[in-house]
């Protein structure tokens, strides 16, 4: 990717805060303006060096941008593009990191000013950590990022954005937004659920007792309730069949185990250490 | 602890040959003998510094011992505690590491001779990684270890097997086994059945997008399903209970997240992140 001149950042916490520092590290882009509402929480950004800039005019800190990274919430990112491009004069892109594509890239596909390019992203680089202290200059490195072109995507803002992950580190994948959901609802989502309801579930005399298998488990747990949920009412229906696929082999296994059907149950412990085997460590 | 003369471990894959190195680094045992029937299991051990001599004559290499600590398979603890029972000829002490505890207790209880005393103990500090190439010095260095008396544990075997897991650095909890079978239950089986569960119900063309989450959620699920699938026949009622509270919670989950119930969505993410976040990281 030839650096860019200035990349504006919208919401500059774990993820936003990386993705400045990973410009700047690299070198590919003079000026990164972080933009939000909170002066605090850009004061530490810029302090943390993700950002050379800020501003807490963010509606209008989009003009003038290169690129134009959205990193708030799923439930608030296509509202923050369309405020953002109303103040674009000149040519732009925006992307964003959501976790869920085919709302965002729907919602925004048609609507936006004919010099101004959304094409949405998600870098899987996630964390249950949040806020710009625990931004990297590496988060990106090596991680998958996905590309999201819907069917209105012209061909080089597509190139850019996925030239632009590629220079942070990441291994661009590009798929649909409606595949990109299913897929994420199935490896990700769904973990997330898992995790909760475990963690949940645990009782508070047991809970002298966890160890680094219970630790490992239930890990993203810890993410920020807020932000989950929209994740999973963006996503509703792709996570109710994962959960439904989930619920189903899990019911199998208790059934198995019950009836002492040592086959079936051998089956799954068998299948589930050949997955997790192939996915390393 | 008094320094021990001599300590047999049957069984030197991880944990075994965890006990041998945390016992010959802290200077608790003159002699540590392993015991197995695969030589060259055993020669990888004396390698290791595990263990300071080797015998594939198992059935009788507890004799002498002060203590014997048996590291085998949940489903072969109870018939190798009575074989090595047979050949001890003066007051013997043996514990074993198994995750299971209530049928190998009762199992054993007054089926042994006199001068030898079992007390069953579960370190929790297990890995999905087995073989002694894994075992640590450190490995139970700050973990729990339950120890589980029976109705006819004599005080002074209990209070032993306890000093013997405090001198390797673990904290003790003394529990029944039937208490300590519900509770690993909950915090150990439950969570290898989901994460097990989860890894094999993930379709391959979605594996390329795994991340972090999904790799901590399903860790343990590399276990080996051998050893596992003996820890679930053995510990059968109180998984399938545990599988039934976790199907219950999840179920109220999809329900709710179905029916756009948000308020129960919300508090569902928000007891297991309170609950993962009291357990640091």
């Amino acid at each position: 990717m030839k650096p860019l001149d200035t990349v504006a950042i919208l919401g500059v916490g774990l993820i936003g805060g990386s993705v400045g520092l990973a410009l700047r590290k690299r070198k590919l882009a003079r000026q990164v303006v972080g933009l939000g509402r909170n002066s605090s929480h850009l004061r530490s950004a810029r302090r943390r060096g993700a950002v050379t800039a800020t501003s807490t005019r963010w509606r209008t800190g989009g003009a003038g941008a290169d690129l134009v990274v959205v990193c708030t919430p799923v439930g608030q990112i296509v509202d923050h593009v369309r405020t953002l491009a109303e103040s674009c004069t000149g040519p732009t892109l925006i992307t964003d990191v959501g976790s869920t594509k085919q709302h965002i890239v729907e919602s925004l596909s048609g609507k936006l000013p004919p010099h101004v390019q959304f094409v949405g992203s998600h870098p899987m680089s996630g964390s249950e950590k949040t806020g710009v202290r625990y931004s990297r200059d590496d988060l990106f490195n090596g991680r998958v990022a996905i590309v999201t072109p819907g069917p209105d995507t012209q061909k080089e803002s597509l190139k850019s954005i996925c030239r632009f992950w590629e220079a942070l580190g990441s291994r661009v994948i590009t798929m649909t937004p409606d595949l990109h959901d299913e897929a994420v609802g199935a490896v990700s989502h769904l973990p997330h659920v898992a995790a909760t309801v475990l963690a949940a579930v645990t009782r508070s005399q047991d809970q002298q007792l966890v160890a680094s298998g219970w630790l490992d488990t239930t890990r993203v747990a810890a993410g920020d309730p807020r932000l989950w949920q929209q994740i999973f009412e963006d996503n509703k229906g792709h996570v109710l069949k994962s959960i439904d696929q989930f619920t189903e082999l899990l019911g199998q296994f208790r059934d198995a185990l019950a009836k002492d059907d040592r086959r079936t149950v051998s089956r799954i412990l068998k299948a589930g250490k050949r997955n997790r085997d192939a996915l390393g460590s």
